[in-house]
């Protein structure tokens, strides 16, 4: 049987899990014998792809375009791609949304007051005293989702619980087979 | 049976038959039944990728930096990738190689006065006369490939007897299957 693709589109404020849950689907998907699975982040990208690239809108923008181009020609051959960028902004989403094949949104939402005291990498304190710029939620907007296929709640949530959310949203759409 | 990717990477002088030599390999794939085929060539990044860049030999590097990129994840993912670019400098092509899967490069070669006579879409007159820079050969170099793994000769060879120069090469290497 040849593979059908598929995007996985996570987005979400810093901190919320994007990627964390990304590694678990990942995860998922190779032991279940999924052949091709490819993850893109910006830690992926940023060294061939975006390195010219920073924070404001227009460089966010162009960013989200060069993923999107490289999400659609993966998940339009067959690969399972999970995206995971914060990707604030609504219509350079809906634009990855009309491009990947069989786009998934996954919103990654966690409450505020928790992203800000967990802070993992300290991004917020620094934001919050002004140490860091365009930084999303704080002095550069988030435009929640409108219609995500998948919206999670990593504040009350498990990480094995919202992987388990996304597996039995694939399993629904005949995407990868069920065990 | 999972599909192995490789990438077939054309380089050459302008007008040498790059392109038209990725089609028409694409199509032989296609016909024998190869799910995934993906070509890339200017035409097909230059919007979402490699707008902000020119001609200049930093401009160039990026080009291909980004390219690379993308063929690498393509290939590792089992898709059988065709890059057509002029790609003239040889350590920008040895990254590709270093980072491909299946790397097989072939030089597509034309004699240079060929070229001007046929000059298809009129680049080399205007480079000759000055009204175009940075063009390859003319006022730009092309580092010839020290070892390609197939070397075209499209002033002598018919489209038809380059591309079956390509096909019995990937069939040797069991990239694809014999028919």
């Amino acid at each position: 049987m040849v593979q059908g693709g598929f995007t996985l589109w996570f987005t979400g404020w810093s901190g919320a899990g994007k990627t964390t849950l990304a590694i678990e689907v990942e995860k998922i998907l190779k032991d279940r014998g999924v052949p091709y699975v490819q993850r893109l982040d910006g830690d992926i990208v940023r060294q061939d792809l975006t390195r010219d690239l920073g924070f404001t809108k227009k460089d966010r923008d162009e960013n989200i375009r060069r993923v999107t181009f490289v999400a659609s020609l993966l998940s339009r051959n067959g690969v399972a791609t999970l995206v995971s960028f914060i990707s604030p902004y609504r219509e350079a989403r809906d634009l990855a949304r009309s491009r990947c094949h069989n786009f998934i949104e996954v919103y990654v939402r966690c409450d505020v007051e928790v992203l800000k005291s967990r802070d993992v990498k300290g991004h917020y304190k620094k934001a919050l005293n002004g140490e860091i710029s365009n930084f999303t939620g704080i002095d550069d907007p988030y435009e929640e989702p409108l219609h995500p296929e998948i919206i999670l709640d990593t504040a009350n949530q498990s990480v094995e619980e919202s992987r388990q959310i996304i597996i039995a949203y694939l399993e629904m759409k005949n995407l990868i087979g069920k065990c």
